[in-house]
């Protein structure tokens, strides 16, 4: 059976979603990322890299987001979350997954975790008053150019769903408000009425309480 | 004709790499960084995001280096680059390159690209003085936990490896002796006796001549 490392408030989340949407077996160990879970010995076993999230296989340890999303959507074909028949489709599904690892969550980070980019307090506090700028730039480009709708690729559910739905889910802590991209907004309201979706959030409201 | 959008010294070499290696018919673009074509109108309209590369094919335009690199390596499977048959093994070589975008290529990108995410010239002076640290552990974790060698995946050449060669590249204008990394530098000279890096390596060296 899958095992899936998570922290709630993480990008674990859009894997969490995928393997309810896949029908995967699969079972989750919860890590607290303020205690510090990432940096003991037992996780860095897992993950080297102290992060989340990590997927446990019957053949080894998978770890990145966007790789997680694609070895799940590839071995649970029926739930069809990838085209993985169509090299081009397929490459547009990476590339908008590659923005949100790579650029977004990226931007994001700097608000809480400048510490892995710079030193000085002075530093730290320049990069997260840029946070609410540089999120509000990535979600413009977002919201113009990426969302073919109603799902992030058109017609078809895919893998990017519930990767910007939870990237977007950081946007308020952010300082930016969803509203301002209708797009980004109706696509967050049409993933919160998914059933994996649901499912994945009350647990997370279950074990936060 | 596939059109490759790029800029020498950036990582769309991985990309440049990889079409030769898999033999497929292309032309290519340069771009100069320096003199800020990637944000000239006609380029932004290719990539919105103003960064290389940029791959042009009969069917749209696909961007972000691990997004082109899968691209290529499923529209000529003759070449072998990528193991789409195995689903785990395809997530092994997602995760690597999922890494260097996210994370290595983020870390060396602060020495000069820091206004990305700072606005004082403090911050950007701390971000790059970070760097020759941020880059040396990346690739510590890289040389002890992810080359099996010859390969980065093992005795099979996959798109881990221009990508991977493309991102050592820098670690010398970034402060960090590469010799620092055995594994990492025998790679890189395997990787310099191939046929196809010859090529394009001696064609960036003709352009910047």
């Amino acid at each position: 059976m899958l095992k899936l490392y998570y922290a709630i408030g993480s990008c674990a989340q859009a894997s969490h979603i995928t393997l309810e949407e896949a029908g995967a077996p699969y079972e989750t160990v919860r890590l607290d990322l303020a205690a510090g879970d990432q940096d003991k010995p037992d996780y860095r076993a897992i993950n080297p890299k102290g992060r989340v999230p990590s997927l446990v296989t019957d053949r080894g340890i998978l770890t990145e987001t966007p790789a997680i999303l694609v070895y799940i959507a590839q071995s649970f074909p029926a739930a069809r979350l990838a085209p993985f028949d169509d090299p081009f489709a397929l490459g547009k599904v990476q590339s908008f997954n590659a923005y949100l690892c790579a650029t977004v969550h990226v931007a994001h980070a700097h608000g809480a975790r400048g510490i892995r980019w710079a030193d000085s307090q002075a530093s730290l506090d320049d990069m997260k008053k840029k946070v609410p700028q540089t999120m509000g730039d990535c979600f413009a480009l977002i919201e113009r150019d990426m969302i073919a709708g109603p799902w992030v690729m058109g017609d078809a559910y895919t893998i990017c769903d519930p990767y910007l739905f939870t990237i977007a889910g950081w946007l308020k802590r952010d300082g930016v408000d969803i509203e301002r991209f209708p797009k980004v907004a109706e696509h967050r309201r049409r993933m919160e009425a998914r059933p994996a979706v649901k499912k994945v959030l009350e647990g997370y409201r279950a074990a936060a309480a």
